[in-house]
């Protein structure tokens, strides 16, 4: 089985890796639309050779395509049209995006469908390209395939053997339920720690030394406002009702918390703070 | 050197750890108004001795108030009462509250002023309780000391060497720019994560699953909603005016967020989260 690599970044490096070395792939091959990054992605050894996505497609069993959602779209139709202009039967191409909706209805009623397994593999850190790949980034994460139904059952099982290969809990689910909860656990942390960033940094203009102070309950809140544009203005463009939706509410809580601060409601806030603790619960 | 702990949780705990441990303390007292909290204090070994106030006065030279910023205040002006009819001149009683304007005020003017310091050593957890004490959390991290000027010489000294025993850098500033400081890189990070929380287990009451896709930068971004009331809701009190004001500014930038989103504003997305990328000067 050889694996090609559309997108030389976190993700599709850090597949790169581990998909080799624990022999589920015998070549990997790549593909990036910067050449910086893919003349990288071959000097520091993710894959065995670059190529363009023709010569990819041909000489690839399995394609995962892992660049940001909004450039994601076009390579994916673009790769079901080689396989149906070629008359590649029995090869499978997957997307790694943090979406599922709008890329999986993209290719809706396309004759090649079925060959096509819309995934999102729950793992990343806040770093980007050939440089930020890991080994091990995937271990013990969950890993969604998205509307499976439409999809060949030998593609989702090969997908599914895929993600076992990474360590991962392959998890069905519909694409419109997935961003639902992505936009709350997910893109919701984001906006929330972009918008911090924003609020310490603007305040520095006037306190150049309001980072003095900075402590390890700061940093992990704006952790994630490292993450690129490039990858999160799409997410946030396609997945715009849902993370709204989240955002909205997430407003009315922080002003809730104000409200409470302002009049200085002890109680309120004790019973705030009490019941958000609940999420004890789910984060260790 | 005997050293008294008033409030033997994880700031307190962690600090008769390394105290004793490093040499800087022969003896380690404490005290706490909570009786579960003293026995498992002794019995861990956190301590020699619990005993009363009055008593580990007399037996320590150097006292550490580590509770809740609401009820170290009486008990700071009864420690300096106690110095000031037992006579003694020499030792020294400390605070390490997350807010010092309030706290510093309220001896103002004490006879035994010189003889308090005001400080906040920089390091914690989302944990709180004698269990929760740990060796070494304070390697690294800054220690304030709050309006030094208002300190005998020869007690900053000696708390400047509890610092320094504790690893830590000791930085002086006034109590209000320190308030300043911590409501925009602490106290603001914990209501963005307690209201994450909240929004997400309100969320929950309609989607049980939205937890199911909780990832790691979920976890990092709603970790602090796991701090407990009873530190928390009176730092906001106390902390009040410096807390609005960066909670007003943050609300502002999360509406700006919001509303690049709702009118698909990639520009101006792109360049919000660039500039909230500069944060990585600040943070590693």
């Amino acid at each position: 089985m050889n694996a090609g690599v559309i997108g030389l970044g976190l993700i599709g490096g850090s597949m790169a890796i581990d998909l080799r070395r624990r022999g589920f792939a015998g070549a990997v091959y790549g593909c990036d639309a910067n050449a910086v990054n893919a003349a990288a992605a071959k000097t520091i050894g993710l894959v065995d050779e670059t190529m363009d996505v023709e010569t990819l497609a041909a000489r690839s069993d399995l394609i995962i395509i892992a660049i940001p959602v909004d450039a994601a779209i076009p390579v994916l139709k673009k790769v079901l049209d080689i396989f149906q202009e070629k008359g590649y039967r029995d090869k499978v191409v997957i997307d790694t995006c943090s979406t599922k909706a709008l890329i999986s209805d993209s290719v809706e009623g396309h004759p090649m469908r079925g060959r096509y397994v819309a995934t999102h593999p729950m793992a990343g850190t806040e770093y980007s390209g050939p440089w930020a790949a890991l080994a091990n980034l995937f271990d013990g994460r969950a890993a969604i395939v998205a509307d499976a139904e439409k999809s060949d059952p030998d593609a989702v099982a090969l997908v599914e053997k895929l993600y076992d290969a990474l360590y991962m809990r392959p998890t069905r689910m519909p694409s419109d339920g997935h961003d639902v909860h992505v936009a709350y656990v997910s893109h919701l942390s984001h906006v929330i720690s972009f918008a911090l960033a924003l609020t310490v940094l603007d305040k520095e203009k006037s306190d150049s030394h309001i980072f003095d102070l900075a402590s390890g309950g700061f940093s992990s809140t704006v952790r994630l406002a490292k993450s690129s544009a490039q990858m999160w203005t799409p997410i946030f463009l396609q997945n715009r009702e849902n993370v709204l939706e989240g955002v909205d509410a997430y407003i009315e809580k922080v002003e809730e918390f104000r409200d409470a601060i302002r009049s200085a409601d002890k109680e309120k806030l004790d019973s705030l703070i009490r019941e958000a603790n609940r999420i004890k619960r789910i984060i260790k």
